[in-house]
């Protein structure tokens, strides 16, 4: 169990998303600003800015030697895992934000050496916070998710954007096709962290996503380690925390079916 | 404006479909029985056929000579337009209920002669209510939805399940594989009806089906043709209420550019 720096670590943060669900919702009444970062699907808003702005001070007021690695770059440099790194998405899903003012989530996790003790997603407009503190299982809104059960792909639900079975420039998009029909169904909400947690409480049984960032994985990461599940890259290799990957996040038995009966013949056969 | 026997009738069938969602979350607690349709992915559980067996007989007690068209089969054989027919789908999204516990809605539409009078769709977990009375506008919770706005394709969140654009028996993938790359995202909820409100109310800008039924969007339909929506087959032509139909719902403007630019050019080289 975790010690009580870390429980009131833990307060401080539940404190701190809940205040900037809050402010993200008096947002809709005002007009907001829409950038574009690398591409037309790829928006940033004044409003993902002043999130991350409101924990980043927060965090860096109450605990000065912590260092924040945040989406909209209001954080520090982060170039090793050393002490306590918090890494955060202030708004994960910005195109739904944008478009659906709903759907979106706050991704807030808390590393230390490179070790996960916290993670944190919160589903602004559903109020559904999902949390963990490292070995004491996963919650959501203060409930304990179970254990991940036995399944087949056959009677699972994959989150799986259109995007990656047509061109694209990261999978071949015969990868993953015959996934399509070999599932029960494909969903896609756009929100990396909302579908992560999403396999955390079996709403889906696997996600994924051929490139997210680490504030879009880091906290979901921990969820499902206390669940039981499996987070690895496309090809079951680690992810690395501190870089783009691939993810593949999944029911371990469905994990395991998608692995070595989807994705491995097709990538030795290349 | 509709007279006063149509905002009675209105008036029931809110009353019922609220108490048939009570019966749906209720039955949460208890073991469901699953049974197969046409294939693993096409499901129907007891409690499908329960609700529809509820709305049905409350319908036929009030209204003897209604007639009850139900995805389950408890209603009657029609085949003709003539008098007042209810189309009902006690849970569209039905794998989305066994799987997640959420994500469906109960979708009730009258017809009058094969003019559509009322439509309904409610989301049943997250508590929302679509509704209209033809010629006085559609209706989140009580609150009127403007009208569907000027918009393109590279501002859109388009609805389309993976399945329509890999190996399927209905559609060529590569007619829609494109669409996927020019929307600004896409996204797939697992519910027909749902989809459709969301076009109705903006949140998806369009929602392209193969193959749907008429208990999939005749209460759909005419929530879409009071925020000046545009609904036809995947070729621009009118739906047949009566029958299975591809669907392609949108904001007019996109559905102008998606069929002009996507799908008509694919459809004449063939």
């Amino acid at each position: 169990m975790l010690d009580e720096h870390w429980r009131q670590l833990f307060g401080h943060a539940e404190e701190w998303i809940k205040e900037a669900g809050k402010l993200i919702k008096q947002s809709f009444q005002n007009e907001i600003t829409i950038q574009f970062k690398t591409n037309f699907s790829d928006l940033v808003t004044n409003i993902d800015k002043q999130v991350e702005q409101f924990l980043t001070s927060n965090i860096h007021k109450a605990y000065p030697d912590h260092r924040v690695l945040g989406e909209e770059g209001f954080g520090d440099f982060i170039e090793s895992s050393e002490g306590t790194v918090w890494i955060i998405d202030p708004i994960d899903g910005t195109t739904n934000f944008v478009n659906q003012q709903r759907h979106f989530a706050i991704s807030v996790a808390i590393y230390h050496h490179g070790a996960g003790k916290i993670g944190m997603i919160y589903d602004v407009v559903a109020d559904e916070f999902y949390h963990c503190l490292k070995g004491e299982g996963a919650y959501l809104n203060g409930v304990k998710l179970p254990q991940l059960k036995e399944k087949k792909l056959s009677q699972s639900l994959i989150g799986l954007n259109a995007t990656w079975v047509t061109k694209n420039r990261r999978i071949d998009p015969a990868v993953l096709a015959p996934l399509v029909n070999a599932a029960r169904g494909i969903r896609s909400y756009g929100s990396a962290a909302i579908e992560i947690a999403y396999v955390a409480s079996g709403r889906l049984d696997g996600y994924i996503s051929m490139r997210l960032s680490p504030w879009d994985f880091a906290a979901g990461m921990l969820l499902i380690d206390e669940v039981g599940g499996k987070i690895t890259r496309i090809n079951g290799e680690s992810i690395n925390l501190f870089e783009q990957n691939s993810v593949f996040v999944a029911n371990p038995f469905i994990h395991e079916e998608i692995l070595h009966n989807f994705i491995l013949p097709k990538f030795d056969k290349k």
